[in-house]
Parts: C-alpha cells; sequence; structure tokens
C-alpha cells in the first residue's frame, strides 16, 4: 500500500498535467496552422507563447524538486519526464516557426495526418497524467501512444516519398522537409514521454 | 562472489540473446536487401516481420521485468538495454522500408561497406550477449564497436561526399541520403547498446 | 555539510575540468577554420587530434570509475556527463570534418554566429567544471546555455531559410546544411551536459 501523498508531493502531478495539457494547446495551434487560410503570423506568435508556458512549466517542476524533501517518485526520473514534455512543444515550435520563415504555401495534404496523430498523442498523454498517482491503467496509453507512433512513421515514410517524386521544385521539397521531420521528431517526442512513465512504473512495480 | 542466479532471473538473459539474434537476421536481410538483383519486396516483407519479433522481445522484456521480484541487474538498465536493442531495428527496418518505397535501382556500392559493418556489429553484440551474465570480457566488446562506430562515420561522411559530387541527379541523392542516414543512425544504435552495457558493468564494478 | 574528498575523488573533477578545457579548444579551432583564408587542412587535423584526447580523457573517467570504490556523485551520472562531453568534441570534429571533404569554400556569414554561440558555450561549461564540487553557484551557468541554446537555434533556422532562399545552387545547399546541422547538434550537445549536471545537482540537493 502506498503512503497518502503529501500536498506538496501532490504538487507535481498537477504541474506534469499543465505542461501536457500546454502540448494540447499547442497541437491544436498546428493543426490550425496548416489549415489553408490560416494567419500563420499570429498562430506562429500564439505557438511561441505555448513554448514559452513550456519552459515555465518545466522551471516550477526543477525548482520544486529542488525544494522537495519527499518526492512521488525518483527525482531523475521526474526530471526526465518534465525535459521530454519540455522536448514535445519544442518540435512543435520549431514546425511552426519554419513554416513561417520558409514561407510555404500550400503543405501536401498528408501534413494533415502528421498532426492529426501529434494532436491524438498529446490528448492521450494529458489524460494519462491523472494516472501517474495511482500508476494504474496506463498499460493502454502505452499501447496506443506506440500505434501512433508507428502510424506517424508510416505517413512520415510516404510524405518524404511524396516530396521525392518529381512533383515538386527542389528547393520546396527541401523546406517541406525541414518541416515534416520536425512533426516526425515531435511523434518520436510523445513516445520518449511514454517510455519514461513505463520505466518509472516499472520501477515501482 | 555473485549469487547463483534463479531460473527467473536467467530468462533476461535468454530474451536478450533472443534479442540480438533477431539483429544479426535482420542485419543479413540488409545485406541481401542491397545487392543487386534481390527480390526486395519480399526482402522487405521479412525485415517487417523480424522489427515485429524485436517489438515482441521488448515487450517479453517489459512484462517479466514488471512480474520479477529480483532482476539480475537494475530494472532501469533492463529497460534502457532492452530500448536500444530495439532501436537498432527499427533504424534497420526503416532504411530496408525507404529501399524500397523509394525504388532505389542502383546504390552507391560504399553502401555495401556500410551495411557490412552493421552485420559485424551485430555478430558481436549477439557474441557478448551470453557474457552479460559474468559481466567478464566485456572490455574487447566495447572497444571494437566503437572502432567499428568510427569505422561507420568515415564510411558514412565520405558516401555523403560522394553523393554531392554532382554525379547523381537532385532527387537520386535526397532519397539515398535518407537511407544512408538511417543506417548511420543503426551504426549510432549499437554503440548505444555498447554504452548501455559499459554503464551496467560500472555499477556493478 | 559534506564530507572532505579523498585525492582519488578529487580525481574526477580533475578530468572533467581536462574535458570540458579540450572542448574549449575544438571551438576555437572551429573559429580559425571558418575564417577566410585559413589552412583547413591541417586545422581539420588539429580537430582530428582534439576528438582524439576527448576519447582519451572519456576512457581516463571510465576507468577511475571501475577502480574506485567511492565517487563523488553517483556512478551513472559521472558515466553520462563523460559520455555528453565527448559528445560535443565529436559533432565539432564532424562540422570541421566535412568542411573540408566537401571543400566549401565560402561559407554564409551567419556560420561565424553558429560558432561564436559555441565558443560562448564552451568556455562557460568549462567555467562551471571546477564549480561541480560545492554545486554551488551553478544557476548562471544553466540558464546561459539555455539561453545560448535558444540563440543557436534561431541562427541555425535563420541559415536553414538563407540557404533554401533560392542563392545557392542545390550542392551547395546540401553541404552546407549538413555542415550547420553537425554544429546545431554540437549546441544542443552544450545543453544535454548542462542538463546532466542539472539533473545531479537536483540529486544532491
Amino acid at each position: 500500500m502506498r503512503l497518502r501523498l503529501t500536498p506538496r508531493e501532490d504538487s507535481f502531478y498537477d504541474l506534469f498535467a499543465q505542461s501536457a495539457n500546454n502540448i494540447v494547446t499547442a497541437s491544436r495551434l498546428l493543426v490550425e496552422i496548416i489549415s489553408d487560410g490560416s494567419d500563420r503570423d499570429a498562430l506562429a506568435e500564439k505557438m511561441r507563447a505555448c513554448e514559452h508556458a513550456g519552459d515555465e512549466h518545466t522551471h516550477a517542476i526543477m525548482k520544486r524538486l529542488n525544494e522537495s524533501f519527499i518526492t512521488p517518485f525518483d527525482r531523475e526520473d521526474i526530471y526526465r519526464l518534465a525535459s521530454n514534455l519540455d522536448d514535445v512543444t519544442d518540435f512543435m515550435e520549431a514546425a511552426a516557426d519554419l513554416i513561417v520563415l520558409y514561407q510555404i504555401e500550400h503543405l501536401p495534404k498528408e501534413v494533415v495526418l502528421q498532426v492529426e496523430v501529434l494532436e491524438r498523442a498529446a490528448e492521450l498523454t494529458a489524460d494519462a497524467m491523472p494516472r501517474l498517482r495511482s500508476m494504474q491503467h496506463l498499460n493502454e496509453y502505452w499501447i496506443e501512444i506506440n500505434r501512433l507512433e508507428n502510424q506517424a512513421d508510416q505517413v512520415y515514410r510516404r510524405l518524404l516519398a511524396k516530396l521525392f517524386s518529381g512533383e515538386f521544385d527542389t528547393l520546396t521539397v527541401m523546406k517541406m522537409r525541414e518541416v515534416i521531420e520536425q512533426l516526425e521528431f515531435a511523434a518520436d517526442a510523445f513516445e520518449h514521454v511514454a517510455n519514461t512513465i513505463e520505466s518509472i512504473a516499472v520501477k515501482e512495480s
């Protein structure tokens, strides 16, 4: 039986939940940014705000770690989970920034599939955070994140094949490749979050 | 003196050995895939089977971790080693999939050198697995993997220089770059496996 | 109050300091290599020597780890910090090697900004090493490395946008992209060093 947590420990869960909710917001901004006719400059600005919010959640977790005598799980794992969540936002912000920087007018429609996978992974991650308290019922989360990551790989590789089909001019191919690579890194980063949570659960088992 | 292991603990070593043997199979499929006149679709299908087998070994290790009270070394390290081995197969499978997807007819002959390094690293890794039991005689394994990784870097960089020499058309360059990058990631992933084993040995020392 | 360290433990700090000083040397070689009119072959040769020196520092740390009964912080963290420092030198050496291999005559002037960030990060890292002894006053180091890494991201993305602007021919774009990517990896690697030090400090707190 686990001991009841003190309010102080509890706050780690709240901070992780906030960090994950911030990722959901970022993923929805991505959906908007890749929609035709969206105000990309304004959305990229919101995305930057999201990334700053992510940094602040991460720093709040680190500060709390330094102040806490007791932590709900290993300090090192708290540290790693916070970093992994931060990485997701960073890759999403990078993708948004590059779309604006390169002034890419039309993205291939398969990018929508990439971003939808990210949105779904963000929602699953946010849903899983409250379950860190009990470390129960996380199995379905890992399985689904792994399935989504495989799906993201397939979409990404097929998008690359399309980019290299001869349909686009060289500079467009290069620009789009950078963008979809950041989106692929974001999908990988969700898997790293899930792996960290799985490794915490393994230790607590 | 180390205590005698229980059969239960022993099974971790068996699972790691299976995972490493699976990587040897994958590396040999790569050798075949890049050979002229091979049936690439059939071989890529076998590679996908290999990747699924790899996933199953990884999940078997995770499941065993959750069920085991005593483990031969830190849970976290077992977790990391399983993940590192899984990464190797994933990169090899990605390379094979991209070769088929892009319908690359002729690969530069230096790709053979890249793949031979991977095959050698796979064999060394599989050979090292039984020595995890005693943690003895692993030194030569690390040194050789590091040497192979340096060699892989040299081959990779010289291949890039050849791709960018003006000899190939732009789309071909881009496609081949993606393929050889996955092969380079696989070489790096072997080094991560060796690093994890080295860090386990350091802790046990 | 921390116990006084034995001379044996002290030597870890000396080895980390040497490894970081070697990175400062490597960063200054990079500054020279990208300067117009420099003898690149000779400088790349010196860079290779730097990378070998880095490998030797890393191996000395690993050897010491294996021989030491008591270590100033967790074995695993010493291992990770040594690896992270090694990565920085590896990426810098890769960038230098590619500049020579591709025979790139003129690099865009913004590459100077990238390399200056690396030189500053190297100096900060070397300055921070003696503070590992007390784990005091490391805050400003993390904050500044994070700021530099954000700056490096901005410079890198703007450099990519410039490469893709149509100003350069395709092969030149591809070659320069590989070089600036290695420099960006080096900037990321400095952040990994800082993250590892932060996570050690978190544990010791």
